[in-house]
């Protein structure tokens, strides 16, 4: 059930039965010579549905632009500040809690993203102790990473070893192959493995260290139907996590 | 060309030839017993999209979430506050802007965007001048209404005369038919027309004035084959505004 | 009533009879070679206090700043952004609110504040939610522009015709004859009627288009009488439309 | 000279020869039960007028709403943030400063602002150093409160002594009688002399210490001849000051 | 009693019996080729364990960087943002304020924090009224500055006279070299005496005029028993400021 | 070498060996009934003092208060909202920035810190690449967790096992009693093992599943002599992180 396709009397009538909520986020960044720019918003998104067929959650409308400021010395590369998206979340939280929701999954497609959601979440939770809302002490928020579901991290072990890298690895790039055939890119990847190791700093320092934008990964590797297997994965294993938060007092 | 479908190479060939870009922004808000929550995000969208198509413009990731505070009153719609969605924008516009884009055209799905965006533009004008950018005067960002361009406007009123209204109107419902055919939903609309007329306030106000959501329209009139119409219209006129914005000096 | 030339005890009996406020918004911004800077904020002011004797409402401080960065390439000129204007607005409207005013009429006199006003009053009705005041939902804001009252408009098209233009406009430099007669400037003007048609973006583009400052207008065809005419004018039409705001329910 | 009378050529020529601007700033508070609620603005844009007539300086918009937080217990208070009022200032003399002034003299008529001013000049200072501006070293804020002015002082206390106190003061009330004859206001002053001595905090402590608004003053003994005089030792005083602030290396 | 030596259950029963809590507040900025950067917020923590010692009240972490923008020119000097330590105070105060204290002491060591202080005592009050906390009337903030305790400023007279100055004393090098005698540092100063009577603009024109940092004072006059005497005469006095401020009505 | 015991010429001289600087970064929040409210600025106030020994470093003022929203259910404790964290970051890097200093290295002691300061991070670097300084490129920050550095882990996990837990360990109390042995505490713990395993929300639910405040550990294992172990482990680790991050291209 996907929010933007459902009326405002549907989700009155889905809040009596359940207060979850599933948001899907994730960046507008380089992913190197041939991963897609909206590489990791797809992912979440697709496997946020795919949650959503899984467990009849209510999934919001994707954020398609995370935290990124790393990547912003490639062109087509989008961000918002840590302070914005603190901000963002808190407005996208707050009306929802007053009508009932009180459990925010968020699956995240963006390591980058982690660190300023946590920081917002507890933000949130503060603000809506401020509000003196009735249920704000029962509002929770959790960012749940597909790339890092321990079945997903397997199969990416098992077919690409340290192939995988940490950006535009060849899992996520597969993920987008799957959701998105029709835009499979071919370019020569030089060197065929991306460096890897150096910590991430400012967008000038990061794009110094790696060239291409990849980080340690050798995206070629990716197919679609390895895109398919990490989907399933990742949708089964979200969908698990996904209804023991729900579940859990 | 969508951005989020395209590399950061083909990003920075793009720009050598247009520093042109559309975003279609929308919002995610009640629209009446029928409409659905994305309405104004799935049009802004789906038009988008068909611009992009006509001219080769890239097409930005959506803006799902917009300015419907006076929504906030019917579960499940979503809103930024004024002060965030500038932020926003101002976030968005900056590193693109240091890329070389110069033109920005934000295809508009709902008229409680519109104020918030001309604010939004204004202060980044203003924050780019502050930041040195030698592109920074040549800047321009501007809104595009489809449902206001004067084809489509035509049509409404040709097809659904004063029954159009202002919100959940069944121009933009058949926008979602057309997009979405799977999700067209049916319920009793009760009055058939809907009250008008009442001034927008707070969230509370608004639903006193409009207790099902809709304003003065019928969107029972609304077919798919309609939606289509309405598509092509829009996306003819405002492939034309676009151009031209491009082509001003 | 003047709100600066009151004391509070008159304030709290006023508030027996009338929760209804004005406030004057403009702007202090270049106009061009003969228009004062503080033209609009003038207007503004100036049509209040005869809406203030006509009504007895009780009228706030002009707020003299507003939003105008585009203007900000002229010495002289001067303005908040939006985001600042958003905060001042929410800071007025909250204390009075608290004393029991619930209808706030903003007699401006800027083209360029208006969006601004409109994103601060969505953003103010939210914050006042959000404190749980008691009335915070019966809270109204609402922008009355003094030049586009109907009867304002039709002596400005009678009198000037299209050399009425749109900015430093004959008719708001006849205002401020009328309010100021011993400062009617004069200048050449060159062209006689300013170049107009070019969409307002930044500063800097903003100059370019408009050299000395003025959009489309002649405003040596203004004289004091004429302002006079457009003042009562403004006065009757921005009379009744406070009255209808107030009764409105 | 005026900026709001004045045009944009006007004020090119003046920073020829002065990078000089005069800003007055009041407040919007209650003044106790005869006291003017416009008191301080109406004080500081009077004496500033005045400077700027004995100077040649060019005066900006008053701000007429300052930082009263303290007295919004009493219906017509009106106050900015501290926040609000740092952004406000900062947004005012950013394009002046590039303009090209460099001094700027805030004659102020309200103890509450002088804190968050020297705030707001801090935190401009190192704004504009921010930007890079040439000038930016060069610029310097100053708050005058014509309260304080040496000669002011001297006859506040020859002709009220101790019934002077500090809000609501007969010599403030005298200068807006001066100000504005027609607006004298008659009200039972009980006790005469209002109770002085406590600590200001916040807006419900105050008024529980300072019921009727008054601290430690009786408003009784002004007259508009002491407004008169009081109005001419500003004048004076505070000219010298400024043509000293301007002079100063 | 030390905040941060204590554990919650001790601060639980403290407040059965104060709602009183002391927090040193300095500064981290140069304070002339003798003076340690760290010197304000020594004397703060210094005279506020004294205090705590001598009252018994609670004493909070010490806020070491305040307000010292004008000192940026100088290396190793440190600065909130006004607007920064607004927030700050706020986020000190109001979890405070919910478990139950009333009193807020801040011992204070640098004139440049007073006004920001001032204003975020403002600022803070009027948000606790918006959260509507039962005690938000209640909560009072005072600050307290060690060195201008009356017995302070007599011994600073009476052994260094002019040559006190305003920054970089003797007397505060002497109370840094009481409580670190094993780091009093030694230079040549030149003049002996710094210069003084400029009044503090931006960074670069503080660096102008006090081109080693100090401010008309000579140091080298402060020993560390100077510095003692100062001690304790400054934890006698605030002491009993601070005994007053919990007793008053 | 402390900054706050230095002087700015030391540093100035500083500033031609090394960019380098540590902060230690802990926060104000309960530790359980015997854990000291300081516990985490404590341990990292202590840790970076030992490396800045070891290595030469110049250690930065202690920021005692972190990011503990979700301890503020127990009284004592304190926090920044994570915006306003992120503000304080971006003011103490900016102006060091400008001095020449390149590696920001904070010793952490509260796992709480540490998205927000990533957060921080990511936005500090984007300000001072608008700001155009010549080295925002080459500006770097790193968190150090003192209580995840390699040989202290280990050493924590030989002497408490599973009763280290993870909030109120008996490895950051020991720490605490090799620092201020004259206040360690002593209560009942009951259970004696915490409970453990619930994610943390917000403030109210943390206590709910919390009620003594320490998650799975028992505290009472703790002794100074354990401390010092862990401190030397701690001091030597680091000290060899902070030179390899000094060291790094």
């Amino acid at each position: 059930m996907q929010l933007h396709l459902s009326t405002w009397p549907e989700i009155e009538a889905y809040l009596q039965t359940s207060q979850g909520i599933i948001f899907p986020i994730g960046s507008t960044e380089q992913h190197g010579p041939t991963g897609l720019i909206g590489t990791d918003a797809i992912c979440a998104e697709t496997v946020a549905r795919g949650v959503g067929e899984e467990t009849g959650a209510v999934i919001g409308p994707t954020i398609n632009v995370g935290m990124a400021l790393h990547h912003t010395a490639f062109p087509g590369s989008m961000s918002l500040r840590p302070s914005t998206l603190i901000a963002l979340i808190q407005d996208y939280v707050k009306p929802l809690a007053r009508y009932g929701f009180e459990r925010f999954f968020f699956i995240n497609g963006h390591g980058g993203n982690v660190a300023t959601l946590k920081a917002a979440f507890s933000e949130t939770y503060a603000h809506l102790a401020d509000l003196g809302l009735e249920n704000s002490g029962r509002v929770r928020c959790k960012v749940a990473n597909w790339y890092m579901a321990r079945s997903v991290y397997a199969i990416a072990k098992e077919l690409y070893g340290h192939q995988e890298g940490s950006h535009a690895t060849p899992s996520e790039v597969a993920l987008t192959q799957f959701a998105y055939p029709d835009h499979i890119k071919q370019a020569e990847l030089n060197p065929q493995i991306a460096p890897s190791g150096y910590p991430i700093y400012s967008a000038t320092d990061f794009r110094q260290h790696y060239p291409d934008g990849r980080m340690g990964s050798n995206p070629a590797l990716a197919t679609p139907e390895h895109g398919q297997r990490l989907y399933e994965a990742a949708v089964k294993e979200l969908s698990s996590d996904y209804l023991q938060f729900l579940a859990a007092e």
